[in-house]
């Protein structure tokens, strides 16, 4: 009945395909996962696409931590270690 | 002890009421169900409401899929449907 | 569009109303905040109530902190406060 | 970086596959909607799929609301309209 | 396997330390809680800080509600209270 | 004002102490998380611990994914690389 699907991602270009914006992902790229997701539950589980909700929460680099640091953080320091 | 609810809704001028801002919710719209929820808590579960917490997350219709659309292409499918 | 309610609570009987199972609140219990919020948003904030989700999130109390302790240990401190 | 995917649905016998235990989801029911959202955000966002996390959340039925009702009520409300 | 840790706050300046500016935690401010969180639950469950995430997510003090009442309301009645 | 914490965290012993019982973190191991995430945002944050409310909700690693994979069969895929 009715699933609610949250998919938190960080806000930012996407990095594979180039096309995003610098504020985030499109709003065809935010289509494509919903549609998706929502056909996936129908297949999978026979979850009804007509009542199947998806929110995509874009939340900023700063606010996302990874390993004890927030995401620039962490990828500076990764970038750092591959440099070495 | 202490409940937390977590409403989200889309970010959108309310439908019915029409005195919403363009940008979402007025602050006395978002006043309403924070002080109706916690009412409801109190009287039928008990709950204090000096320490029931509300928070309302507004959501960009962009981000919010319903039926594998995101919001606006799914309401541009339904007007669609109506008009034929 | 579809609005989602997540209240979390605390699995345990109802304090007021007393007639709660030891195991958390009764499915009457449950029924009543899910008619009332689906119900709040409507007259609030227009929401469609055929598409209004709500869940509710029951939690032990060993798993919900508050003050710095799980809920039975801030309760016996609350109460040997008051024994003084 | 990092996805985190939340999936709620209802504890129940996945309708249309019918292979479901009475308690929910089978392990095998639940890994493929985990393998198929990993693969989706890597195909779609270039998210990685060593990182990304899949949870998913299953609620019982009478404590999920739809339409006002917990689940049980709202499908035998339904019921009762279609035998009409 | 991989926690995810989420933290709610109210955005706005933090009181105690003052630093903050007057649009939510400065970017220092949330990289101390990432770290602090990470760390903590290495040393207390064994969770390794690699694959551990953190997602702080700010809240505007309109969408934040305690005892009934928006944040900015509540402080108001607290200093009204306070004053007489 | 009242920060929301919500750790997620699969169910299990913990690995590093290996106190834990079969079924979860223990009541001791959960009080410590409570504990040390009020403190923290009380001193990084100025936030206060009287109204900091912090859950833990404890995933079946079953329902818990990483890298496409359920966690019993990340495990024993990460298992059998290592003896390759």
């Amino acid at each position: 009945m009715m699933p609610y699907v949250d998919i938190k991602i960080t806000r930012e270009a996407c990095p594979e395909r180039l096309q995003g914006s610098r504020r985030g992902a499109t709003a065809e790229q935010k289509a494509e996962p919903i549609a998706g997701v929502t056909d996936l539950l129908r297949r999978i589980l026979g979850k009804n696409p007509a009542t199947t909700v998806v929110a995509i929460d874009e939340v900023d680099t700063a606010n996302w931590g990874v390993g004890g640091w927030p995401v620039p953080g962490y990828r500076a320091a990764q970038a750092a270690k591959e440099t070495q």
